[in-house]
């Protein structure tokens, strides 16, 4: 655990600098826009430690995959995220000497991250080595409005020094991941090009032919008045831009304004990449900074409606809920279907930015109750184009008729990890994706989506199931032997339990989905079973023997559910009773004894739990928490929110609470040390849901908003918004008494405690 | 298959040059004395498909490890077996043409390992791309009587040639490993020397400071007649050698003997290398072909008399069984208990060149019963000079109190092998250490050696499955989770029923051992107790405790054992069940498929009934084996033959012959394709095995040889020679009778089929 943040409710805020913390803090205070992403290095040169991270949604690079011991089936590409062009580059030189936070001596030291208005603020003092003094101050965003659109406020202040101040304003074509297999370059600089007004830099990935385009404008400013000063072009082999500057004295003030356009091969004509990125970047010079700035802001503000979370009485666990709002909406705005989001979002290069099921376990909810259902949409019909390649990889593992097998980890569709007990086992992944388009249909109603693609997507998947089952004669039982589950500390296990449930519930999700379209668009149906050859009668039959023959492992006399078969076999040790130095136990013991202990990673039967719930007790449930709890380890990120949420359902509030508090500030207090790889995108979302579904209860039942609210301890009142459908909502819990404003939208009946409210549009009512 | 053999009782020959089949014959045709090992790679240049192999016995290379997925408590090394420098070139030139039977036309060739004598011969004849035609006869032998030294007798005849003919006899340092992960180079060559009479070559490995200098010597004839001729000195910077040469005409032959002696670092001081290497070498060359040969050749008659197998009536088994006892006595003599046999022995790179538990499931007993004692004594000292390391690597994986995990695949104790399911699960070898130990002991008498070393080696292996074992509450049983069992197409399972019996087994040896040193010799009983803080009273009740708790899974309805837990809920398909097109299923399979399937690549339960037979009736082991034999695909070498001596114990005579005729030509025959990666050097001694203990069901008894022979009906009669104790004896089986001659050593009682025999020294009886 690593404080060094400032608490405050809207803002970020490092106070005083922290060069040992620079590579958590370059992840904490990364902005992005759902098209480009930055982590927060420094704009001028800086020979400090630093990660170096500008990410384009959507580009990757098939790198030759990691060795290691091969096993058949394996793919042949290792994707991942890919370091691209760096636009924010500003060199600032003082005569003979570069400014260089890590070399000159730095004082006043501040940086915030402004969630509100999605702006990173920078400001300190810094003395050179031969005494000059100067103040700095500089901003920047990527315009949530316009998102190939960057800009940079880069602003000097002379305080003891006379003479001539550069500034450097470049975009970088010699970028590097830094965890590369074969410390390979991923790009080849096509082409720099500095004109009069504009300077860019051309770049081709060496593999895959994306190509990215950075232009850059300014406007120079001495004392608030623009300068035509003398410019130099630089325009080398890879790297492009200007160096201009002006004579100061002390007081005076230099100021740049830097405006980038950021444009790829995924969303223009390679041909009209050059041409584009430079009207772009003349546009937002033409717009200047306070237009553009104004319309960001209103794009955040926009979402800030629909999803902020007011938490009073506890100034960090506001800070941290408005942080994991932020870092998600920045992640991901869902107006395309080819992009995804990653378990670091663009932050960093660990997980490869592979897409994985996070996104329909813990995502696409929150989505749902944050912004318009286009959005999760997208995240819907971001699997269905990759339903051929499901399909070709299912095959793979012997699985044909259409049957489709999700990827572990991918950006194309393509399989894209080698590790056989993941790679092929971590089956329930494909539970996953079912399991969203149901969640999509129920919260949003959308049944379009379901005759459209949906149900496709479904029969794939229900087809998947049929074949990966085994009929045990020994048992007259339906199983999945060798799966991994949710839980990663048990591999190639028989009849995982969550495995088996979801895989029993998608063959009946999907012939209740085909009975209801069969019945309400009967030629939508025809066509489908022509387009998939499917035969209703023999298949579903199939899948009813299965439904009702599969094997679900329990303990009857505890009236528990056992994760998998031979739970029981193991030792059972309390995460109470493992000793402080041995956790987390993945960094401390071998991998085959974690295998074999009882430590469970993350949420695997609960997980289970949570997603069900209605087929179950409130006992059940208790039950089985009361159970696995204790033996969980929460060493994924992902596990802590689910078992908030179901703490808060069966009336634990207090461990609840506990469990949050885990979750909600993972990041900003670095919880594991891993900050510098990245943040933890994913699972923020399992924060927001533990305090929506968790403290709120919000839950969707028949088409209408239920609520069952609690409230911490800790805490005097909280507040949500949520979409639901054509109303915006605000939620706000106090301790007595629950209040929900109908925003926008006509009326709406909210169900809270049971007890229905009826409120009129543009209303409030304590319920 | 890829039969281009000819077959012969006592030579492997291959008539007609295959090029095609050049790395496949570099494998079968290679010949080693122990500490050094060659592939028959030619002398002279050659062009076409090859791969250079020279190794060293002991010495090899940490490589960098593969990366991959990376697990807690990997190792850092990836020791690899290293090609050394090649001591066999010798380059052909006449005048400006360099023989190369990749270019020439070659025509009449023929090579042949005499296996009776232990050398590799060839001849050709070759036609330059001038017209050029001459004869080529070459010899080469690696002494068995000189393990420090090879000769190599090469001989051109001028068929139409006049001008000279030059040879370049030449030690190269210039070699690398075919596989290597990061493509280094793993040797320096330190010096190069060419001296009148002798040139040699001194090189380094880049890590851990190996040093090997090979010189070599060299006689010039021509027509029989030493020639003193004119010689250039070769001294690069990677090479070292001569060239000699003399003028020839039609009919004329000119032939060099070179003489090389190969030294390392493990048996000399480092800086006395190139004196003793040079000294060698010239002691060669005075010593001559002939008498060097003669000592060579009287070595190899003494292992065929101790091990040579006859079949009467099956040239093509006779010619195999030789091939096999041949590969065997040449991949490890037992004169140091630093070496080891690896599973490919000095013929290829695979498997990294590392000892494995092959060693002591399969090829101890081989060495038992063809070699004096001291040459299976060495291979169980070679694990106990390693038991450190074990103890430390068991630390690794939580396990404390002198416990020992012996490493998976290994040089020098560390484990140098990374994939978790292995490595840290297929915690039988530690089994087979212990039962190689009673093995020998049973075997020999020797009592001594558990005394000194094998009593240390069991309290070790014990105490590991002490600790390893868990015991389950619900099934109040002891338990092993969690590891892999010889059957490696099934990973991370529970109660792997031959580990679980070897490992109970293990416990009350070790209790045996205790109490039988106790009362023989109570002052090292004492000793040991106080070496290793043995607290016999607590320990052993312990062990009891799980020797009567261990959990065994079977199935008593039918009356097997059961492979592990949930064997039962498998979809089961017999192998004859499978599409040829899918066969062999590891490379026609994903993984996870193989995983999940009822295939069985090798003996796994029946392994354990081989070891154990005494503990079951025969009924038992027919009805086990008739369950598992039909599910197992023998997809790895050492399956077949324990298959067959299992199928001759229950008197499945039929499948008995089917299963050694898959494993007896398994190389020459190329039954797997894979020849050219090098022999199946380890499987050869099960080849033996299913011979001698199959087919002449022999065993031991309370110290007493026991005999049951049957006779595949394709064979008229067998012989084999076997050492036991003071005794050599061969025995001859025949259709009616069984003929046992007491070669040397005292009388002896030997058991047939339940009678028993006595026959006086140097007699023989039929019984």
């Amino acid at each position: 655990m690593n404080k060094y943040l400032t608490h405050d409710s809207w803002c970020i805020i490092e106070d005083g600098f922290h060069p040992d913390k620079q590579l958590a803090s370059e992840s904490i205070f990364s902005i992005a826009n759902g098209h480009v992403g930055q982590r927060a290095n420094f704009e001028e040169h800086y020979s400090g430690e630093t990660m170096s991270g500008s990410y384009v949604a959507g580009i990757y690079f098939p790198e030759k995959p990691e060795r290691g011991n091969w096993k058949n089936g394996y793919c042949n590409n290792d994707d991942k995220i890919i370091n691209a062009p760096n636009w924010s580059g500003i060199s600032v030189r003082l005569n003979d000497e570069r400014l260089d936070m890590g070399e000159w001596d730095v004082q006043n030291f501040r940086r915030i991250l402004n969630m509100r208005e999605g702006v990173l603020e920078r400001s300190f003092e810094a003395t050179s080595l031969k005494g000059n003094k100067i103040r700095v101050s500089v901003k920047r965003f990527l315009s949530m409005a316009e998102n190939e659109i960057g800009a940079i406020n880069y602003s000097v202040t002379s305080l003891n020094y006379e003479g001539r101040i550069s500034f450097i304003p470049f975009i970088d074509g010699d970028v590097r991941n830094m965890h590369t297999n074969y410390n390979e370059s991923f790009w080849n600089v096509l082409q720099t090009k500095t004109e009069q007004d504009v300077s860019y830099l051309w770049a081709q990935t060496r593999r895959l032919d994306f190509h990215v385009c950075c232009a850059l404008t300014y406007v120079l400013y001495k004392n608030n008045e623009q300068q035509q000063a003398k410019v130099t072009k630089i325009e080398k082999e890879r790297v492009a831009g200007f160096s201009i500057g002006a004579d100061v004295r002390p007081g005076d003030t230099l100021c740049l304004n830097k405006y980038v356009a950021v444009v790829d091969s995924l969303n223009h004509p390679r041909e009209e990449l050059t041409e584009t990125a430079c009207k772009i970047a003349r546009k937002a010079k033409t717009m200047g900074w306070n237009q553009l700035f104004a319309e960001h802001r209103n794009v955040w503000a926009e979402r800030w409606a629909q999803s902020d979370i007011v938490i009073e009485g506890d100034v960090a666990a506001q800070q941290a809920i408005r942080y994991n709002i932020f870092q998600l909406h920045q992640t991901y705005t869902g107006n395309d279907a080819r992009l995804n989001i990653s378990p670091k979002g663009f932050t960093g290069e660990k997980y490869a930015g592979a897409t994985r099921w996070d996104t329909e376990i813990i995502c696409i909810p929150f989505f749902l109750c944050t912004a318009p259902a286009y959005v999760s949409r997208n995240l819907l019909l971001y699997r269905y184009k990759q339903l051929p390649k499901a399909i070709a990889n299912a095959k793979k593992i012997g699985l044909g008729n259409g049957a489709a097998f999700f990827p572990l980890a991918t950006f194309n569709g393509d399989e894209s990890h080698n590790e056989w007990e993941y790679t092929f086992e971590e089956i329930h992944r494909n539970g996953a994706i079912a399991y969203a388009i149901y969640k999509y249909v129920d919260y949003t109603g959308d049944t379009g989506y379901l005759e459209q693609y949906g149900l496709e997507t479904l029969i794939a998947i229900a087809r998947f199931w049929a074949q990966r089952v085994s009929y045990s004669k020994h048992r007259h039982k339906y199983m999945l032997l060798g799966v991994t589950g949710p839980n990663l500390y048990e591999n190639n296990i028989n009849n995982n339990w969550y495995t088996n449930y979801i895989a029993r519930w998608c063959l009946q999700y999907t012939i209740d989905c085909i009975t209801k379209i069969k019945k309400e668009n009967f030629r939508t149906y025809k066509e489908l079973c022509q387009k998939l050859e499917f035969n209703e009668k023999t298949e579903t039959g199939n899948w009813l023997e299965i439904i009702n023959n599969m094997y679900l492992p329990e303990d009857k006399e505890n009236g528990i559910f056992l994760q998998q078969d031979g739970f029981w076999d193991k030792e059972f040790v309390a995460v109470k009773d493992i000793p402080q130095s041995q956790l987390p136990v993945n960094q401390n013991w071998t991998w085959d004894r974690i295998m074999r202990s009882s430590v469970i990673k993350q949420a695997d039967v609960i997980q289970g739990l949570y997603l069900f719930e209605d087929d179950f007790t409130k006992d059940i449930i208790r039950r089985n928490f009361d159970f696995y709890e204790p033996l969980t380890v929460h060493e994924s990120s992902l596990s802590p929110g689910l078992h908030s949420i179901v703490a808060s359902s069966i009336g634990n509030g207090k461990r609840a609470y506990e469990l949050y508090l885990r979750t909600a500030r993972l990041d900003l207090d670095d919880y594991n040390s891993d900050v510098a790889n990245g943040l933890h995108i994913t699972s923020m979302a399992g924060t927001w849901l533990s305090v929506v579904q968790g403290f709120g209860g919000l839950r969707i039942k028949n088409g209408q908003l239920h609520l069952s609210p609690q409230i911490p301890e800790q805490w005097n009142a909280f507040e949500f918004h949520i979409v639901f459908r054509d109303n915006l909502l605000g939620i706000r819990i106090e301790k007595q008494r629950t209040i929900v404003s109908n925003i926008t939208g006509g009326d709406i009946d909210v169900v809270v405690n049971g007890h229905t409210c009826n409120i009129a549009a543009g209303e409030k009512a304590s319920c």
